[in-house]
């Protein structure tokens, strides 16, 4: 229930992505809280992962301000905050909200969607949700399958990922 | 290897905390990425997850300023900053690393260590990570065994965790 | 040199806001240093002082994307950013510059503008500015003529301005 | 009434010091709303003005937890913080405050107090102050003597002061 892609050549099929946790970032460019934590968040998440584990896809969801959201103003929007994954226009609807809005039943925007690697919708949620929950939610879905090998935690040796606000022991 | 602790009646044994996760924040009081991002990130894990699944534990891990960071300074630092979870003074060693620290070859402070359910160290990191990371570690970890049932992913329902800057859709 | 107004019944005319200091925030809805620095400097400098004193106002100066910052757009946007002072859009101009915009020969956006009560254009800072620069150059300007009566420091007494963060002594 | 000085080789006395504005932060080092907004507010006010003009000192008002807070561990505190101005230990008083805490009524930590360039306490904030509001009070204090020259806000240049959100204009 798409009408139109931005960030992808072909346009994208839930169904050719089963066997990847799909990863839904429901939007509206003009939300404040889309713009602040919905899509930074959406983002950190594709920059995380490989692709042949979690496919992330932005969807904008417009249910008010229509002629200001339009797909010229959504693809220079995508441009300025530099939105890698790709992004779907929802496609309207008969009432305010767009079709994929309505079927899905959100509350409003950022609404983040997980489906897992089967297909199934299992978690959704409207407006700010913690990273430490969405990491969680993502390692859960991926290890309840074995369609894909799932990413080990890291071996058991330092992994520098600090900032210099650490403070580094002298060397021994 | 610890020589004191805090925020627990008993003293705190890995052993007995086999059958949950067991994330270790080795901290200094007086380390500011410490402060204001490996601590956080600890008491953000503490208030997630329920105690027979996953056990937050501080190590006061002192290597510099040994005179500045007493268990009595340390003692009024856990007041102010509101840390709830147990922490552990690193009992002092014979270099200027204390022992656990040594033992475990940390680098320096924040560092977050993951233990399995079983025991084993599985991932230790230095400085920032990111709580996605940690949170799909955490979950990676849990479903590894079958020691304890994992925690759902929220069922298909909306939850609102939103603050004021998302956009409410009209009520359908 | 402005084609439209926002958030004001009358058009603005910069001579008869002779008396005050000038605050003018030039920028575009879809840069990102705007949304995340320069307006909320400028919505918190119109929050601080009084209207006989200081004037804000805002520019809308596109250079690039025309088609998707529209007045349509910028109306919608400015509603859901909640901002509360006059804007303006800067009038196209004969090359991608609109006319304000080329003359004051901004680098970009945000661009913060200050004029003095004479109407001098004094100080012109394209990117990020500190919040004390700004509270800095706009009481001297307030300072150097007597147009105005000026603010004044807080009495001698506590004024609690605080969060709950800062440490209350106990009551003497 | 300070029994020890920090970072700063000669005793700091209020009374040479005349001519400038003084800024004193007073605070302690295990008061989380000093490290997070106090104390590096007053950094940034002692980076941005020249020594002639505003004096920056730091107050250790120790009105708690006493035996956690010694000059030892401050001075380790300030060493990893990298506190760069002069601060003084409020000595010791009568009651549970120390001294100058006590002269000033103060409420409790973070207190920012400005004192004019002839010596007169003018404002006295507790908890937190914005950066446009200690930007305004130090110009009017500095404005209102001839004492010092007022530096003047900067010449009608563009001054590139953004990081990369900001978006800049194509060449002319």
């Amino acid at each position: 229930m798409v009408s139109q892609w931005f960030n992808t050549e072909a346009d994208i099929d839930l169904i050719r992505l089963r066997g990847t946790v799909v990863v839904i970032e429901a939007f509206q460019m003009l939300c404040p809280g889309c713009v602040s934590h919905g899509l930074p968040q959406a983002q950190a998440i594709h920059d995380m992962f490989p692709r042949d584990q979690v496919s992330v896809i932005g969807l904008h969801s417009v249910f008010e301000h229509h002629a200001a959201m339009t797909p010229t103003s959504l693809e220079a929007f995508l441009h300025e905050y530099r939105i890698a994954f790709p992004v779907g226009v929802d496609r309207e609807g008969e009432g305010a909200s767009p079709q994929t809005m309505a079927a899905y039943e959100m509350r409003g925007t950022p609404t983040l969607v997980l489906i897992d690697c089967k297909g199934n919708r299992r978690a959704q949620y409207f407006g700010q949700v913690q990273d430490l929950r969405i990491g969680y939610d993502i390692a859960t879905l991926l290890n309840e399958t074995n369609v894909v090998p799932v990413q080990d935690v890291p071996a058991n040796t330092d992994e520098v990922t600090g900032d210099d606000s650490g403070c580094r022991a002298p060397l021994r």
